[in-house]
């Protein structure tokens, strides 16, 4: 089955429902405008159909190998991510002084949607390199900058980063690696770190290791992590290459997918000869990870949907051509499509909707952050923030979530086949079944929405968010076409849900923070249904629009309606249920002896 | 992880919830009692996780391989399967004349449950041969029955289903396989038939396979099929094996899981050489076909929640043994086995509660079956027979969905370990996907439910499902435990929107066949979640009854109630919106044109 970029879905999603446009008002990005954006998705479609797209069943054969202590790559990595640093991909959202073209991260973010799809394996590598960029541009001192700021823009080099240790995983703040001061700025590294994605690789001739470790007579716990910048291969002053540092991989995981990622255990200093540099300061490099982490997690929702896509197309594109059956009464001719039985189509709908609403959630997010960093005034920088910090944790793990559904259902859609490896349906759902689970668990996104964003701001964020929901709905609910007045009516009533659950959280985990903590899955689950059908409610309204006014082509912009409104039926109708289950209360979740659970 | 069947919730469910007592009532058994089904019960647990348990990782890691034509099973395999044989397992519910012991099929269907919750690959070999001891003692010669049934009851044979042929999956109705009548009782077979489960092996000298195909001249579609019984060698009079039939397995699918299972490709007849003899009357093939594939179906339910329960005393283990992170509040310290932290036990609770569910529909269906048999007068026997027609496609589709979804959840609560294969969770989640596309796809399961099931006596059987669903609210309704009275209040609820799902499809489905294969899928998960609170509901009463008279472990009963009432508020709650899902009408699923669909 052949993938294309759905160039057309991702123009439609940035203008019609993030509100792509506001960026280029904000005159913060020089050479943005239409014609550049138009041009940079065209050869992006073209970049990852034709270059990355057909190295993706290869990836899952033949995955990256550890070969005398080094990790290959599947066998067209090289060639493929050496083009991806020629086409200047790497450099789309990084800062110009260093090379990058300064562009709005929206785009990167869409870059990463398309690059997923086409190859997960592929493209995970590259949003850590991105991700060490934003760290050390924030953090890093101008010697630093210099070293390692350019060739990581280019994607000459890659970045990665090492937090996790087999005790210290979702919780950090148990971290053992060791930085000990040499006192010339160079401080001696040793420890263990597990599940390091790109963690060692052939692809380039250098890899910047970001690693957390704790400098003696540290404080215990996450206030005596810090922050070191350590280089497979050391750097010497003019940038040249030098002696190798002491950074080995000793070890690969044999994982359910995405084979073609080497996620390695990283020995640092094991003959004592690993040496980094301090990044940022001292005992504060947890808050150089959240710059990479939260960035990283936009990027883990944005790998969803992508993966979901794939799942999508190739789903579709079997329904298309499989024939099995015949129309209700009809005994005898030939079988049909099995796109024409409902059944089929219900599924094929389901992935879509699901899909593009959670592509809505998360290029809205991506427009949020880079508003929040660029729009003309203070107030509006501030709201911004406010939404990319509520919508970060929902385009993680709300999107993940929904694309482990999708890529299930994409294997149902096949049949057989789908449990077949060689119908290739599978795949798609061992590789995404990683992203609710990586760059924080999509339970741990789900605490971080109902406490530092929730409780952070007193629910500030969240209410304005209800009230957009329910300004869309009434939009909506005012129209004249039966199908968006239904849409207002499940997004209204949705969100009056979502208000109840909040409202609830807000006042309960005054009381006891258990509450918090017991509803947050269901909580985060509602919030994105809600914000889902929102988002494509913008597009169905905007779809409306365009077909009133004559513009566009009438049967993609009504199939937009179309999907939104199965969307509004099958997802929006979900969030009675979830207030139900959020205003539970801790008491349901008390805990109960494991030994009585199963004997 | 140690797998240990869970005898106590096994009894609790057959007892308490499926009501197996009724089946000691009707006499029909004459040895059953409860010292014996607690024998039964105790050895089978010991098999089970003695001899079968431990094979489970080597099953995945070294699967079923076809060498020099011939199918070599996981080792260990050969040993157990005589283990199996040798205790007498396979012969539990069938005939006694053939050598079975004539014990209710439900107790048949409970080794299922233990079986495929300790090897999932080898125990669904064994559902098929008893599986076509049904189809051959409905349908078989006396010379038939003598040549071949006592060894399938026994297990020294096995038997396999061959239906599926490339073109003819869903629908067999282009099947092409044929039989040519030789004029001396024989028919000689070609053809051949994809995705054989246990089409060939080494664990028996012999295979039975019972073959779908086409007589000369029969009508076109489903009305010219006709069954054969197809030895792999063929029997001699005297029941001793002769020459090999020509019946070959040619290749071997790489599946998603399930690798201890062979799924064949079978040749039939490649040198003109494989003979069979008719099963039943010419052109009825697929009046047997139902006979074992309706069995088949609540077997396969039951293998979903046999593989959930293993997924979830997997999690459950490790949830008990991995330290992370510390109650809210508390910095430093000994890090706390995660089941302490309330999402964690969200993710516990919820596998638990649908294994429970799961569990108490297809007990409740077996048990049916069983008085839909032996019950003592006809009334009660018709009335068991309807609900176990209406059962089965929930139990197939309903658990094996949400054994999707729990072994899902299984893998998270490992996170990193669980995308890990050496952590165990991925198998469970990789084996389980198979069991919601054969035997009817999930789809099809929920087109047989709106259908022939509710359609078919004008929603007679629904309704009374409905109005027992009531009663048991009602009951639970007058409660003073507040637990108990807050389950009565769910499920009550969503019996009312599952009457109204049933109201609408009765009606408009009169009208335009269409609604009903639209609402298919969601009323088949509506149906679920209100039959599976309905039963969870009866264990809880049950276990407030016992606490009240004082009998049997109080914690352990009380741990029903909990996780009946966690089910009610997360999983009855869904009710209303699939009620808005179910009622949305056929224009909702309308074709949209795919190409327009992913641009």
């Amino acid at each position: 089955m052949t993938y294309k970029t759905p160039i057309k879905d991702i123009r439609f999603a940035l203008e019609n429902v993030a509100g792509f446009g506001a960026l280029e008002e904000t005159g913060a990005f020089e050479d943005l405008s239409d014609d550049l954006v138009e041009a940079i998705l065209e050869e992006m479609g073209r970049f990852c159909d034709e270059i990355i797209a057909p190295l993706n069943v290869e990836s899952d054969k033949h995955g990256a190998a550890l070969v005398d202590g080094v990790v290959r790559a599947t066998p067209g990595f090289k060639e493929a991510y050496a083009q991806y640093v020629e086409g200047g991909w790497n450099a789309l959202a990084c800062p110009v002084d260093f090379g990058g073209q300064d562009l709005p991260t929206t785009l990167a973010v869409v870059l990463i949607d398309a690059l997923n799809a086409a190859c997960m394996s592929f493209a995970i590598g590259t949003s850590l390199t991105t991700g060490a960029v934003k760290a050390l541009k924030a953090a890093a001192t101008d010697e630093q900058k210099a070293l390692y700021l350019e060739k990581l823009v280019s994607g000459e080099w890659t970045g990665t980063m090492n937090l996790t240790e087999s005790q210290a995983g979702s919780d950090l703040s148990d971290i053992k690696t060791k930085a000990e001061p040499m006192g010339d700025g160079r401080y001696r590294i040793t420890g263990q770190k597990i599940y390091i994605t790109y963690g060692d690789h052939d692809l380039t001739e250098n890899i910047v290791h970001l690693v957390l470790a704790r400098l003696p007579d540290a404080p215990e716990g996450t206030a005596g992590i810090s922050m070191f910048v350590v280089p497979k291969y050391r750097v010497n002053d003019d940038g040249s290459i030098g002696e190798p540092n002491d950074v080995q991989c000793v070890g690969l995981e044999e994982k359910l997918g995405l084979h073609g990622s080497p996620t390695c255990t990283m020995a640092f200093g094991d003959s004592g000869d690993c040496y980094g540099t301090l990044l940022g300061e001292e005992n504060k490099g947890l808050r150089n990870m959240f710059i990479m982490m939260n960035s990283a997690r936009l990027d883990v929702g944005m790998q969803g949907v992508g993966v979901a896509e794939r799942s999508f197309q190739h789903a579709l594109a079997y329904a298309q051509e499989r024939r099995q059956g015949r129309k209700p009464g009809v005994k005898t001719g030939k079988q049909v499509p099995i796109y024409e039985h409902p059944d089929v189509r219900r599924m094929l709908y389901a992935m879509k909707s699901l899909v593009e609403a959670s592509r809505g959630i998360c290029y809205a997010n991506a427009v949020a952050y880079d508003l929040a960093r660029t729009a003309s005034d203070d107030g509006k920088r501030k709201e911004a923030s406010a939404l990319e910090g509520l919508l970060t944790p929902i385009s993680k793990a709300w999107s993940t979530d929904r694309a482990n559904e999708i890529a299930s259902i994409g294997v149902q859609v096949l049949g057989g086949m789908g449990y077949v490896e060689e119908g290739g349906a599978a795949q798609f759902m061992r590789d995404a079944r990683i992203a609710a689970i990586y760059e924080g668990t999509n339970g741990i996104q789900a605490i971080d929405l109902v406490g530092r964003k929730l409780q952070g701001d007193g629910g500030a964020a969240a209410k304005r968010f209800i009230e957009m929901a329910r300004d869309t709905a009434q939009q909506a609910a005012s129209q004249d076409r039966d199908q968006i007045r239904s849409i207002g009516a499940r997004l209204a009533a949705a969100a009056d849900q979502l208000e109840a659950s909040t409202n609830w959280l807000l006042e309960a985990g005054l009381e006891d923070q258990e509450h918090l903590l017991a509803a947050a899955t269901p909580y985060l689950k509602q919030f994105g249904n809600v914000a889902g059908g929102c988002y494509l409610a913008r597009g169905a309204l905007a779809a409306a629009a365009a077909i009133d006014a004559g513009a566009g082509d009438k049967a993609y912009l009504q199939s937009k309606i179309g999907i939104a409104d199965f969307y509004a039926d099958n997802y929006l109708s979900e969030s009675e249920a979830l207030t139900t289950a959020v205003t539970a209360g801790a008491s349901k979740l008390a805990v109960i002896d494991p030994e009585l659970l199963s004997q």
